[in-house]
């Protein structure tokens, strides 16, 4: 029996790096190279309340069909929550997502036509290649510098059908835009008439002050606001909004009908009940306190053992340091020797639309304790000194 | 500000039907128009349960990141359960999905290209057509009678990518294929080379005998199978999955990567805590008494109201009668007028990939009782008798 597959699936392409990170699973190993939360963040107890609430008081409706826009009541909240970062937004503009990531799906489904442009940043989010990937678009990389994508840069991505941008303490690059870049960068666009998808998951996890408001704020016919539960609750719930202007919502819910019909529903009420009982306002500046230790720890940590030659910003929120190693180091090509010395990283050229820089690696700090963090930074150090 | 959509969205639009059949949500109508399974089947005391062992034996695990394949124990649940149907399934070919409409977008993003060709069934369900149409096939239908697929009419889906078929109490016209019948129509797609994706949402909801074995059971490197959690357990927790074969299941996996990350894991560990009690060998005899009991208030409901000239045969199992109405009836123009009556059903024409049926309908006897199924009913026949 031969199968003919769609042409899009020879982009489809088990990654090598995943497969060298699967035995960093094992015990004794630390690992720097994950994307998930800390364990340690998630409001067990708030969630195991609510679950109970929700299964008392809507068995019912929890259980079935629901809509496929999501529960009003959770966008009524979505859409009070962003009003309050300064973006203009009313609840029938918001589409409750299975995940954020889902979003990015929706949005490829909607506006990438096989052969159209799409601009991401430099590094960029890896499940944001892979979900506008699916759509065959062509890449075009927006030049970057510490402070996100250059506005003069943009005029390459003309004709683009959107600049996919993740301006607070960016996966992988951990760097956030600042004010004044966000209105430069919003004026570019607008000047080119370039539509911008705005991902916001690490938005809430700020260790120093709290970032700029959204670009959607600064233009809301042209930008569409992805954001996530999964960093401020819980991942496993896969629970997100997207946030677009009115002309593209009637699209985007028909895309997600017929992607997956709706959010599980169940969920949807649990993380409603949760926020109703205004547990956020506790539970963020713990987990901010949380994360910042780490973030901390990180950073001393690199300072002390890395060899000269090693550049990094310490970020201010998020997740991620991204680490660029001395010219011609290929991050790919150690992360075999550091595994065998016992640390694992994610290499950086995954992060890369277009040739990538072979000589980055993002390293996560929310998943290992300080202690942990200054033994896998050293033997990342050992590994760079006495590399083949 | 211009967005320049994909070119997909052009048909992505909403249905008129839906917006007739928002009203029905009043009370006092008698909505025959559904596609929700009966809230009284769902085990809200099982859910209740398991959510709680859930969040109190692994909390952490069921609320963090989870592998895009789905949980172990759940893939292995599922292989052992389809093994006693007659298929040969390894839990590695189970992709854990968010709700069975997941699949087949899936599958749509790895075997369907634009202007591929996709066959389908004569009717066929709604949201296989909303599903794949994302990706812009051309439409092939193969001719059926009351037995499904003419084994000789696939000739005409010669070098589709697909045959889309849902054997067991078809959405919409509740036929199931017989089992001569099924070994025929995969004898016929394997002489063509003619892969089959095999839905099988209401398998477990037989009124009088099970259905026969899967068309999977019969040829498992040309047969996709799709099942779903939500007709036997709850639609709401979104859950259900696809068996590939191996060829394809790498394919599989990167798309639902791109899709959604993972299905949610509480959600997973939910399900395979209830499968566990052995709660469906109660369960579901349970739903299965509910729903005859309805199935018959039906059958018995046509015979006695409907005028002469309509046609049904009374599916033994599922959750939709299909109804064939005089000869130049339209379905669609007379929904207002009996949803003035207050009835409501579903025009058959929706189901079809090309030019339809307009003097077809479909009515579910799963969320009313007896009564306002007779009622129902009776006020679908005063409006066929005056229609104007």
């Amino acid at each position: 029996m031969t199968w003919h597959l769609a042409r899009r699936t020879a982009l489809m392409n088990p990654s090598s790096i995943r497969e060298i990170l699967k035995v960093t699973e094992r015990p004794g190993i630390v690992s720097l190279a994950g994307g998930l939360p800390s364990t340690d963040a998630f409001p067990v107890e708030a969630v195991r309340e609510a679950s109970a609430r929700v299964l008392r008081d809507t068995p019912h409706a929890a259980l079935q069909y629901a809509a496929s826009e999501g529960l009003p009541e959770l966008r009524e909240w979505v859409a009070a929550h962003l009003r309050d970062t300064g973006m203009r937004v009313d609840a029938s503009q918001v589409l409750i997502t299975t995940g954020s990531q889902q979003g990015l799906d929706l949005l490829g489904k909607v506006l990438v036509d096989a052969g159209s442009r799409v601009a991401v940043e430099e590094p960029t989010y890896l499940g944001a290649l892979q979900a506008f990937g699916v759509f065959e678009p062509e890449w075009t990389t927006v030049p970057c510098d510490g402070d996100g994508p250059l506005p003069d840069g943009l005029a390459s991505a003309r004709g683009a059908r959107l600049l996919y941008a993740l301006p607070n303490f960016q996966n992988p690059s951990g760097r956030c835009i600042s004010a004044p870049r966000r209105e430069a960068l919003v004026a570019a666009a607008q000047a080119i008439g370039l539509p911008i998808v705005e991902d916001n998951p690490y938005g809430e996890l700020w260790y120093d002050e709290p970032p700029p408001a959204p670009l959607a704020a600064l233009w809301p016919e042209g930008v569409v606001y992805l954001g996530s539960f999964s960093k401020v609750l819980a991942p496993g719930l896969r629970l997100g909004y997207v946030v677009a202007p009115p002309v593209l919502g009637q699209k985007l819910l028909q895309a997600k009908q017929a992607a997956d019909l709706h959010t599980p529903g169940f969920n949807q009420r649990i993380v409603l009940d949760i926020l109703r009982t205004d547990l956020l306002s506790r539970h963020l500046p713990a987990v901010r306190a949380l994360y910042k230790t780490q973030r901390d720890a990180m950073a001393e940590a690199l300072r002390r053992h890395l060899p000269d030659g090693c550049r990094w910003e310490t970020p201010r929120g998020g997740m991620f340091f991204w680490v660029e190693l001395p010219a011609g180091t290929d991050a790919a090509a150690l992360l075999p020797h550091a595994v065998e010395r016992g640390v694992a990283f994610v290499p950086g050229n995954a992060f890369f639309a277009g040739a990538g820089n072979p000589a980055t690696m993002r390293l996560s700090f929310v998943t290992s304790t300080p202690d942990q963090i200054d033994r896998g930074v050293r033997l990342l150090a050992d590994t760079l000194r006495t590399r083949p």
